[in-house]
């Protein structure tokens, strides 16, 4: 690289933020870069073009768009010729290589884990509805279950919180069918779990769950949930890498999918058994 | 500034690094500065003397470092004189400029609020020993019971995780004079009262707790935790601000601290009733 610099837009930081800068820095320093930040400030409604042209002033030879929920020129937006680009999202891009977790992948994961141990249904509960992440979880869940033919029941809509999730599991509770929940969290999966045991009903022997991120041991002691983790620094490494490899050849395009792994603990019962 | 950019070393990457990274990145934003981020490696040993070398030889017209763990020459260290230095950090350092949340004064706040409603003591679980912040919180505890001339019992060791809030609270329900929990963050003040539970105590009936951070309502659906949250935007903000006014004056020194806020729900009875 001409200035030894990469570019960092973050668009929005959300959980795992900290780890996916980590790991973008911790990469940036291997191969000898320093890394140059702007972000979209509250309220601002930043383009990618207009991102791209702040950047396009300052001494970098590449940059990373950190984008977690959409904006309005995604699709049309064309990266600067000679400043390689990589999105960090879960959609592709036509021009740009992205780098994203995979969320689907780990939604279709959870509800494999509760197909294959006999649970006839899986029922979701959404983050927020603007979150690429939660659409992205919702998209495999229903996936998943299509593909074995399965018809998916309506979606609950959370906020991420723990109290959105309480409020889904007194809805859950009063529902016979239900037998499996995933839910787009951690925090939600937590209140959907204790809205079921306040009306009598047990986890996992009554009403399995699975939540997403893996952080619940942080906060509950002894907690038996079961989740899907992601790999927040590596994508960050990736996203570097990215960017370095494409330093030489802006115009190549590549889509980048770092798989979750299924943390098991004991809040799924095998129906089976 | 000469470069039209600040440069940030991130020794360590912890709780509420991303809401400070955003102040940072938005006071540089509306002050029309970049910002240039370079990061201690996981296992490395950086000094303040080396991270001021790597950062001496980029663009930058100053500098913040974010240090929450103690370095070998913080009280040696002198910032390049023509770069202007703060350090986010809750030490005084004899020759640059600090910025950090009040966290002894929190520990004081919450200490105070136990002792104003009747209680006579009050118990103190710790975070990570290395932790700057455990250890602040730990001293302004203790010395808001001096304070009122109360003897400080010994504080329980924890890691910032539940299960060591949970452990501690097994310990503490069998002192018949524990009436007060103060923890150093919200995860180990929901093991301590899930341990408390677990062992036929009521919180708050038969104990009090107040934690540090105020993020367990994510979490816990309709949770009662008093706790002590800081601002960690504005700490961000006020860093930034400090490097870009000492520009002109890279000699000057001053010590900024961030006050917290004690957030009130009802996991605190009153005695005095």
């Amino acid at each position: 690289g001409r200035y030894g610099c990469i570019g960092v837009v973050l668009f929005h930081l959300s959980g795992g933020a900290v780890d996916m800068i980590d790991g973008i820095a911790d990469a940036a320093e291997e191969r000898g870069f320093a890394l140059t930040m702007i972000k979209k400030r509250a309220g601002e409604k930043m383009t990618l073009a207009e991102a791209a042209r702040r950047m396009s002033q300052l001494p970098v030879d590449g940059m990373i768009f950190n984008l977690r929920q959409m904006v309005d020129d995604f699709d049309t937006f064309e990266a600067p010729k000679d400043l390689k680009t990589v999105i960090i999202t879960p959609m592709e891009h036509p021009t740009c290589s992205t780098v994203s977790d995979d969320q689907e992948d780990g939604a279709r994961m959870a509800c494999e884990y509760f197909l294959n141990r006999g649970h006839k249904n899986v029922y979701f509960v959404s983050g927020k509805k603007e979150s690429l992440s939660s659409q992205c979880r919702m998209k495999g869940w229903r996936a998943a279950l299509e593909t074995r033919g399965i018809e998916p029941p309506e979606p609950l809509q959370g906020d991420w919180n723990a109290d959105s999730g309480y409020a889904a599991g007194l809805v859950l509770a009063d529902k016979p069918d239900c037998t499996a929940v995933l839910a787009a969290n951690d925090c939600m999966a937590n209140g959907v779990m204790m809205a079921l045991r306040d009306k009598g009903l047990s986890v996992p022997d009554d009403v399995s769950v699975i939540g997403f991120d893996d952080e619940l041991y942080k906060t509950i002691p002894n907690s038996i949930l079961t989740s899907v983790k992601f790999r927040h620094r590596e994508l960050g490494i990736r996203a570097l890498n990215e960017v370095v490899a494409g330093l030489e050849a802006p115009s190549s395009r590549s889509r980048t999918l770092v798989s979750g792994v299924l943390i098991e603990r004991s809040s799924v019962k095998d129906l089976r058994a």
